[in-house]
């Protein structure tokens, strides 16, 4: 086979090697959000930065029980209690864009408004304004806003706003929805977009993020039902709704 | 259906809070190695806790893309762009016993020699050798030593030993292994082990640490997959040698 | 990296065989049952063999949208509509020896029952009483019997039920819990680990088989999560037991 | 929580019919593959149709130990003995778009060209003709032609050629690339996607049946795993390729 080529972890008999920092003095030195962010930037974070990480991991690991990640994680540990691991990739498996993934479209929502207002010469408020009425148009859902639970604010986002671009065109397009449409407040999965474009990270990073962080509270839940509740304990109503009994193989 | 119950996560419209603790709060003042401790214990670290529980999530959270977790997670990616999670969660399900788990099993270990110590009143050194004894008379491998990379010392052993009588005990059992089988070291999963007792941890935690430790890792692995390489190109060479080709369906 | 080696598939550019078969032939005169026994087995299955697997794999391919399994893939399916393999990956994840994964066990158990009569030359109930004694004795579960829904007797087991030793011993061993613990009738999990032993597969496919049927549920239930439902459309009620608000962060 | 519906499976106490089928006589007539027609459909299928779903799950269920899927479940398998349900997982997890997931994407292809053709009034020649030269205008892939082993002609493909307009339109596709692009065979994705065309099958289960299917290989390859190979026996070779090492962690 082709050997694999890659730039993140070099490791031999002797030494392991992260982006080149020898991982023993990472060890000794650097915090578990320093090396997050390290494995996904090409450098390790200024102590600001750190605590914007901090803040988003620690803003997205657990929402409750009853989150559909931690939810599916808690059911798959119920009917099988051989491995950890398959009740947290189940939690896992229930991210996606509409759970915890509107920050990767997000990222682009914002990083496509700076690159208008930059390449246009437009303020952010202009720039936010274009893309409302284009998503107005086009009908297309604006992702990193609006919340099922936190219909008018969600309390974790206002921690996450220090200074920065990012931040400053997801504020204008908060802005030029709420003008233009209805209000509909910027989200966590927003806010994280807005923080992680200021980071400097890639926009697949939106969906990542939450993903490292949420798996933290997934393992706690799973530890949870592992030691609190009986195997099998989840039962799920359902009412059938389809054909009827038939008769005769009919 | 039944209401769930929960003693982590109290989340409503207006807050959230982990073990008490306001979220809000915790994403001001708290890493997210503090919220990974909190949301496992009752508590939030000390100082001195939060540095070994960093110190740890940093030395498993990535050895290179050929460790099997890493590789599973690239082939995972390499066949299916339409989910990052997919991709990370095939990763978490190739971590078992063999594979970055022996943690759980090595806290037993440890925890059971530990107890052992304090009821017959013997010193560290007598109940280690008395379980390495049992182990060689039932031919029972010992988990937490021993390594397929590292045949010597893993170098992020070391790092993780300050003083605690989980860590006294573990390197009780690595001497009496050395006398009276060879030497085989404690390696990072072992040193994780006693360093999760010291911190009153259960020993479900010697896994699922290594889980959320490893999760950074993989996230990093994927997004370098996705952003460096062409969908299917990694083929696995096969030799076949099973039964010869069979003429008319027989 | 070494070559892999495998006696299932030979796949060639011009050729795939299975077990020696020509999978051209196959596609056109085998069913997929044969070719699932064929997979696990060293040969195609008689006509009686194929009806056996026809109905264990139907009898466990779907219980309701409400089993652990099911109720798992529609959570996943809800949160992550980007992929329908990790919806049926997460329904996958559920199955254990808690859920549906009785047959291996179940399946060692009857094999040590045949074991015993063969070598001591005990009849059938008498292998079977011994080891319901033992089990009584030890306090073990005997995997197999008893179901949470089933209270009386599963409608599925009976439709299993033709001649050969495992299932004589099955039902020797119902009949020994019967008189010396209380009626806990033979499961669909049981009634398969004994038909698969007449069948002469490994114990591992007690649990192999219920996985490859319920797949085919798996993959309908997601189907129609995708279909008739919205994303995001299941909250489960969740209740905090846990330690109070904490003040100044204590 | 509100009670889930569903149109698939009503299972009680003393009864379980799928789409309104008792299972009991489910179990003692009908193969499994009218079972997974069943479920994805609302009747049992015809003998031609069970013959067609019967070629199409026998032609996906395994091409080799070295296919993304199988390496994957396999590599799953290599690091977690817990959990066979995990190995499986993840090799379920390694389906997507670009490997075993074409079918979606082809089946909305043949549509979308059978639309055309009957609303515009169109020969088949004409309709593919159009898609082709569009595809060819906007650079997009044609899902369901090309492979990468078989750069011919995959010999499954025509095993499934039987008569219908999904079939033959997609020949028709297959005659329109070869004459304005270049000669692209159509691969064993498309070939079923013509064909659940014909069978009156949603698009999404061009993916699902492929899933249905190669669980059942991948079952018989994590169970080789298992039986054969020493846990952790695969080394995936790495070349680091990223930035030297820091000194004084720069």
């Amino acid at each position: 086979m082709d050997t694999w080529r890659t730039a993140i972890v070099d490791a031999g008999p002797t030494h392991i090697r992260v982006r080149g920092h020898d991982v023993l003095e990472l060890m000794r030195q650097a915090t578990f959000t320093d090396l997050i962010f390290l494995l996904h930037h090409d450098r390790l974070p200024s102590p600001a930065e750190r605590r914007l990480m901090d803040a988003m991991l620690v803003g997205v690991a657990d929402h409750g029980a009853g989150a559909p990640s931690c939810a599916t994680a808690r059911l798959a540990a119920s009917g099988n209690r051989q491995s950890l691991s398959a009740a947290i990739a189940a939690g896992v498996l229930t991210i996606g864009d509409e759970h915890g993934g509107a920050g990767s479209g997000c990222m682009e929502l914002i990083a496509s408004g700076l690159d208008r207002a930059r390449r246009d010469g437009l303020s952010f408020d202009a720039a936010a304004a274009q893309a409302v009425d284009e998503a107005k148009r086009t009908r297309t859902r604006l992702p990193g806003f609006g919340h099922r639970v936190h219909s008018t604010i969600d309390p974790r986002v206002d921690v996450l706003f220090t200074l920065g671009d990012g931040i400053r065109l997801a504020r204008a397009l908060e802005a030029a929805i709420r003008e233009r449409l209805k209000p509909i407040p910027l989200n966590i999965d927003g806010a994280l977009a807005a923080v992680l474009i200021d980071l400097g990270l890639p926009s697949m990073v939106g969906k990542l993020l939450f993903i490292v962080g949420r798996v933290a509270g997934l393992s706690a839940e799973v530890l949870e039902e592992y030691t609190r509740e009986q195997p099998m304990r989840i039962k799920i109503p359902v009412k059938y709704d389809g054909v009827p009994p038939r008769q005769n193989g009919q």
